[in-house]
């Protein structure tokens, strides 16, 4: 194992020293692990706390700032956060409007948010969860009953983001929020394992020409290992995946995202043959993301994400955001 | 071999559009291989143009925007472009006040830019070169007599790119390019090799706990392998041999830079050690990047670049740039 770290224990730590004093923008309470906007909460806005394992960065705290998240809640390396750590971030972005908790569909963060969201009620703040599962990869995989959520949390925090700046309540940013994610499709092809620190092993093992089809991103199974392919196969593979699932013959939100070790030339060429193929199956990419947003570790491999596009849908997309990782219009 | 790819021949192409597809704020000519800004070149603005072989994105197609480059003209994988793409990128970008080259210190590169130059010469648009060569590892490394140009050329494209947009003449454009790669310096670290598509190995092996210290951005041979060790440990090996060049108890920016394999979970760890080891060193960490911007593929590992600024500098760093990987202040 190579890794840039000091100790499988603080890494974690470490890395929020990092992010606290790269983002001045950000306030960073390493103690408790939550990340949130410096400033406090805006009265009369809705908050909006996501959180999850650590080593998907820049997912959440890259995603911390005006027209998106307002705190994050790190957990350890691919462990969900703990109710204490989000209802401290819950707190701290109550502006009285109530909060909105974005939770990826796995059992340890959902059972953890619900029971941060009852304490928080018990202080009297408002709470609606909002839990995305896009991944149609499988369904009830290692450590989720359902289906993963993955990609789809980008474009949610993104869209519920926006409306919450713009001073929408609590029931309307939810609704745009789940929205989101009834619209949203996700799947992901790992070509190389991540590592966990604290296990300093892979995750899996893949021979050299061989590929999981339907990763999750902490490495838990897919659907299937095959033969290594083309970009192109494998953009048709990825959309067969979401397209029996949601039609594509629309304007489409498109995020092709590496996993964290795959280098961004192949991650514009995957993105053309998306484009190309969406293009095939009468759809269009009105809008994309190519990069690393939701990863796992240093995984090679990548996500296909596709939102179903409404006018209202890409104003909200397009609004000002403005996070160390997205940053526009502002 | 495991790549996101068609066919090695095509990878440069096929990515270029899906860079087009991706930014429709930029022009790619795909043929040429030349990305230029939508819009075509502002009338008495100074033009800048970068180049180089591809494979370290962002740099340097990602960095072609307002406040930064008018044109970016990869060549092959790790190969330099040749001087006819340069000559049309820097037609391109001409609007009548001449034309900055930024060009990375590696032989083939300054050769070719060197033409390019001499052929725009004689169409009458003026050209100045600016050769970075910031990298204190080596003198005369496999490419480059001399040092080589590495993360500094992405501090010289900002802020040459905020002296052009504010309407500066090539002279002081070219002047404060030299300025900021003078006074910044770079020293980088591999975990693990990068593969090459037409080459469909490792370009080099490393044991199981060896690192490359002074590794060039292609693979290249650096100062010298070790056993890999902390964190901590390898940012004082980088500031060391960046201290002993440049002194470091002054305002500084940091660039904690991934080469392509690296978590950015681990990058803001190490960013954490270097901005701590600065402080002890009696400088601070004034401004910075941390993430992907000059990478070599896959590779695992990073490289740390150091400028020291100045109240102009540090003005013209803060200015409005919008490009795909840099974006802020607009």
């Amino acid at each position: 194992m190579k890794k840039l770290i000091n100790s499988p224990d603080t890494v974690v730590t470490q890395a929020l020293q990092g992010v606290a004093a790269a983002h001045p923008q950000l306030k960073v309470d390493v103690e408790n692990k939550v990340i949130t906007r410096a400033g406090g909460p805006r009265t009369g806005k809705v908050g909006l706390v996501s959180g999850g394992g650590s080593g998907h960065e820049p997912l959440h705290g890259g995603f911390v700032g005006y027209g998106m998240l307002d705190a994050a809640c790190p957990g350890e390396v691919f462990t969900s956060p703990v109710p204490d750590q989000m209802l401290i971030a819950t707190r701290a972005v109550n502006g009285g409007a109530g909060v909105l908790h974005v939770v990826k569909n796995y059992t340890g963060d959902v059972l953890n948010f619900q029971m941060a969201a009852e304490l928080a009620e018990d202080e009297g703040i408002e709470v609606v969860p909002i839990i995305t599962n896009d991944d149609v990869a499988v369904e009830d995989s290692l450590y989720t009953a359902g289906r993963r959520g993955t990609g789809a949390t980008v474009f949610v925090e993104k869209i519920a983001g926006a409306l919450a700046e713009e001073g929408a309540d609590l029931g309307t940013v939810a609704a745009g929020a789940r929205e989101v994610n009834e619209r949203s499709r996700s799947f992901g092809v790992a070509l190389s394992s991540c590592v966990v620190p604290a296990a300093g092993k892979p995750t899996f093992e893949l021979g050299d020409s061989e590929i999981e089809l339907g990763i999750g991103i902490h490495g838990e199974p897919g659907r299937t290992r095959t033969t290594h392919s083309t970009a192109s196969d494998l953009a048709a593979v990825a959309l067969d995946a979401i397209g029996a699932d949601l039609s594509l013959d629309t304007d489409l939100l498109v995020m092709v995202n590496g996993m964290g070790g795959t280098p961004l030339i192949e991650l514009y060429l995957l993105f053309n043959e998306v484009r190309q193929q969406v293009e095939a199956r009468g759809g269009r990419v009105a809008r994309n993301l190519v990069g690393n947003y939701i990863t796992s570790l240093e995984m090679q491999g990548f996500s296909v994400t596709v939102g179903q596009l409404t006018d209202t849908l890409t104003r909200l997309w397009d609004a000002p955001v403005d996070t160390p990782a997205l940053r526009w219009g502002r």
